[in-house]
């Protein structure tokens, strides 16, 4: 499960894994911004993540985390949406791991500045989403995009690592061939 | 119930209102330094709030949150600190006030600017606490400070003001004397 978790808008998404390949069982966002109170956006941010942890399991819990930001208030208020979320996590005993916005546009187009199209456009093609209007909507895909990385950082895509052939094997693990 | 919840330690507090008056029931700190992990830290945080709430029952959850930081970094940690303390409250309907430093201070000791001193001795004075070194272990009191800040601003502690005589009622509340 991946979330963008912020004070206006939060990303989510869930990966299953099958025969060690990703497929979207889940996406969606969470709209904060006609909210006033900023206890009433806390709260729906943990009971959205409490909600989509108990119903879909999650094995681990992948955050898009920004490091840096405009100011120390904006910078307050993002670090109360993830504590939040993470607590969520934590009471569910459920992993954590947490990857900067560069990270996961690297992961998934080969390109840290990726726009958000290119992004939501590999998303697509990656997880074969049939309606690409579903990641052309805002900040959807952000969750899903934090979920995919997390599971290509993860030992289990490492898992699906195939090889060519002999030769393609050898080359990699050249520690296993006995000379 | 007050907490000061930061990344090193996090203090608390809790106060028993009898007959409008608080009493300190209980305060205590949580040693987060010795942790390397930051997950495990927001992960205690959350549980230790969590235990508290559960056994004290608080009314209300009050919050020392500074706005200002030394910089971005350290104000997302903090943020975070704070979220997941805010969560374990929101997991058990716990309403929530923050308090500035300053106002904490202010509503204890009459100076924005005094010194951890200063709230530990009228923290001792307010609530007849007999031990003194029980304030004066580091953090503890910060915790206690946040609940009678809140006590002062609250509807409890407006029932008990007093009148020495009907001219100080009067002088107080004008609106209620007819001419």
């Amino acid at each position: 499960m991946g979330i963008d978790p912020g004070t206006q808008i939060m990303g989510y998404g869930i990966l299953k894994v099958i025969n060690n390949k990703p497929q979207m069982e889940a996406m969606g966002v969470l709209q904060l911004n006609k909210l006033e109170d900023h206890y009433l956006r806390l709260a729906r941010i943990y009971e959205r993540t409490i909600t989509l942890i108990e119903e879909y399991l999650p094995d681990e819990l992948a955050i898009e985390a920004p490091f840096y930001g405009k100011n120390v208030q904006s910078m307050l208020k993002l670090g109360r949406a993830q504590g939040v979320a993470m607590a969520a996590a934590i009471s569910r005993d459920v992993p954590i791991c947490e990857y900067a916005p560069l990270k996961i546009k690297m992961s998934i187009t080969g390109n840290g500045r990726a726009s958000k199209e290119q992004v939501a456009y590999m998303l697509q093609k990656i997880l074969k989403i049939p309606d690409e209007n579903m990641l052309r909507q805002t900040d959807a895909s952000d969750g899903l995009a934090a979920a995919l990385c997390h599971f290509y950082q993860s030992d289990i895509s490492s898992q699906t690592t195939k090889y060519k052939d002999w030769k393609d094997f050898a080359s990699k693990n050249p520690q296993k061939v006995s000379k």
